[in-house]
């Protein structure tokens, strides 16, 4: 299979970076073929603007939706974008992986996100009326590719717990696994989780890579997290809330995983 | 009063940019001063790395954190940080002014947290140890101050509601509300929030003024979020969870604000 790993490290010796060669190399051994977007080195450019398109805004004044749509309709997108783009199409899985910072993806992560994610290629695709609003949320342009989150973070496993300070990391992961990932059709895996990364040794960090390994050889039969797809009819269109008898009386992020009927997993068995 | 507004849109003809120019003229108007940093207009550097420091990366390899922290101690971090730092220490409030892209701030206003909050700025701050875990989420180097989330984007008022498909804008906010804007000490003020920015013409744009301008004149009159100071007694350290007498039984976001005893003010009178 082609797996595309999209990674947001600046220090090449770094444990992400460990822990990226690592995976480069057990894909690799396991037969897959690996590309890699090191953004930091390939020097991304992080910042979405009029110079995206090669033609540079179109009207008097720059829209990003619509000077995004335009450039991909008539092939006028940067190079650089175009290129990530055509990674995405050629790859089965992707893998975003960054350390936390402030609570979400590192700025160069979060501009591959906006510039590459073009109008017509992950959003405004598909249908929009008032009858049915877009590919999306399960299906969209790279509807049957699975993805997965590696995020690393220095904080302690129960700060990111149901009740720690910082908020579930699930939730926190939310705008990512559902709004980036889930929205243009990926299936999205369980995330790949390193806490406390201030305290590594030769012994844990040969343990984490074990479970790596494990991770990556199930990329094919683990179970994604069953979001609910928007166009199944769990949603009210054009409200897109989900209907009174579907999850009744709940709300929030945990509302939109088909799960939360029966508690999440790890609330242990029903 | 001082007002640093922190702007991310490429487009001064933008929605944004005319709200933005209304904010700094009812402002000055009303007597205030304000500041406007403008991350497009100033050309911002996106990108955390080692030129931060203008010592370069301090040990064998960059540490994003370490090497923060000693550029902040001796005074070696790039002016472009040291400046917008300068700003935050004469600002009375905060107002971070974008619009929401893949439910997040653009990647250029993620670059200026990442690069500005620097380690014993933002983060690292006070003492750290099993029984202290710093001067955060309430108390830091910002405390005493005001800040303010204005949000625009073009989904629908009910695809953010407590069951809309993109989950409820509180919960897509927290991480930036708690994690960014509490974590360092500010007060933080409910957001102002303009949906469905596709469907805007004079008569909605002078109300939005209105209402823009009312939020503004109670800027040191409104409640902040109430949420839970780290070192008041209702976490346990280290652990950092929510002690089993506060908020008993509830999860997530919601447990870390006070009003959540009650439920959400949204949800009414109790």
């Amino acid at each position: 299979m082609n797996i595309l790993i999209v990674y947001a490290h600046p220090e090449p010796q770094s444990l992400n970076g460990a822990l990226k060669n690592f995976a480069v190399k057990h894909l690799e051994q396991a037969g897959h073929r690996v590309q890699v977007s090191d953004l930091y080195a390939m020097n991304w450019k992080a910042v979405l603007d009029a110079n995206d398109s090669l033609d540079g805004q179109a009207g008097a004044r720059f829209d990003p939706s619509l000077d995004s749509r335009l450039a991909f309709e008539q092939g006028r997108q940067s190079p650089d974008i175009a290129l990530e783009q055509e990674k995405l199409r050629w790859a089965d899985a992707v893998i975003l992986q960054f350390p936390l910072w402030w609570f979400s993806m590192p700025a160069i992560l979060k501009g591959w996100v906006e510039r590459v994610y073009a109008y017509g290629f992950a959003y405004g695709v598909g249908e929009h009326s008032d009858a049915r609003w877009g590919d999306r949320y399960g299906e969209g342009s790279l509807a049957g590719k699975r993805a997965m989150l590696m995020v690393t973070t220095g904080g302690w496993e129960p700060h990111y717990g149901p009740r720690g300070i910082n908020g579930p990391m699930e939730d926190i992961l939310f705008p990512i696994q559902h709004g980036v990932l889930y929205y243009p059709g990926f299936d999205v895996l369980p995330p790949f989780l390193v806490y406390r990364t201030g305290r590594m040794d030769d012994a844990r960090y040969s343990t984490l890579c074990d479970a790596l390994g494990q991770r990556l050889d199930r990329l094919w039969s683990t179970a994604p997290i069953p979001f609910r797809p928007q166009n199944a009819g769990d949603y009210i269109i054009p409200e897109l809330t989900l209907r009174p008898e579907v999850a009744p009386g709940q709300s929030g992020f945990a509302a939109h995983r088909r799960s939360s009927f029966a508690g999440d997993a790890e609330s242990g068995p029903a």
